[in-house]
């Protein structure tokens, strides 16, 4: 067993957001998706973002608001998010005192060959 | 984008652990991985396990006590935990009074082919 703590991962910052992304654990041939944590502070939002691979998110702390094509939807603490591949997005917490934390696992899409598996 | 919420979800129990598989949205082909939520409440047990599947859990309420091999591991919320393939494993709640609910992928050994797509 192996445990992966967001606290003590090694992890940047794109504009607002803090991005901790789990290449730093060698799991390559382990797992079938890339994964990451992410933390919006309260009153942040990530970039306008969009691509190929589709992404699985799961709320771990707070709310996340996630734009899609004009919707608006908030994500609660358990709830999962799917984006499609090339799905535009934003993520945004409007919390006032809450940080977002999110866990993504992302992939691209399965080829014919990859189903059949 | 898709929203999924364990609250909502269909599940079923094995003894006290009460199991939404996400088979139930249909998502075959769209996911390298199976999932599902489960949730134990204060004081419960999962059942003694292990299978062929790796197994990466993400605790989204509560502590898990992972039991593998002799060894005893709190979890704590947002943190995670990865499961290789055969690996047993007991998942407690030693809480008195938060259920612990935890969002699991998992998915066979990749083989020699998947690593190299």
């Amino acid at each position: 067993m192996r445990q992966f703590s967001s606290g003590s991962a090694e992890s940047s910052a794109i504009g607002v957001v803090d991005v901790a992304r789990w290449e730093q654990y060698g799991l390559d041939g382990t797992m079938p998706f890339q994964a990451m944590w992410y933390t919006i502070p309260p009153g942040g939002s990530g970039p306008r973002d969009g691509h190929p691979e589709l992404e699985l998110s799961i709320v771990v702390s707070g709310v996340a608001t996630v734009e899609t094509g004009g919707q608006v939807t908030d994500v609660p603490v358990g709830a999962a998010f799917l984006l499609d591949s090339e799905e535009p997005h934003v993520i945004r917490n409007r919390s006032a005192d809450v940080p977002l934390v999110v866990f993504s696992a992302y992939w691209m899409p399965l080829t014919t060959e990859e189903k059949a598996l």
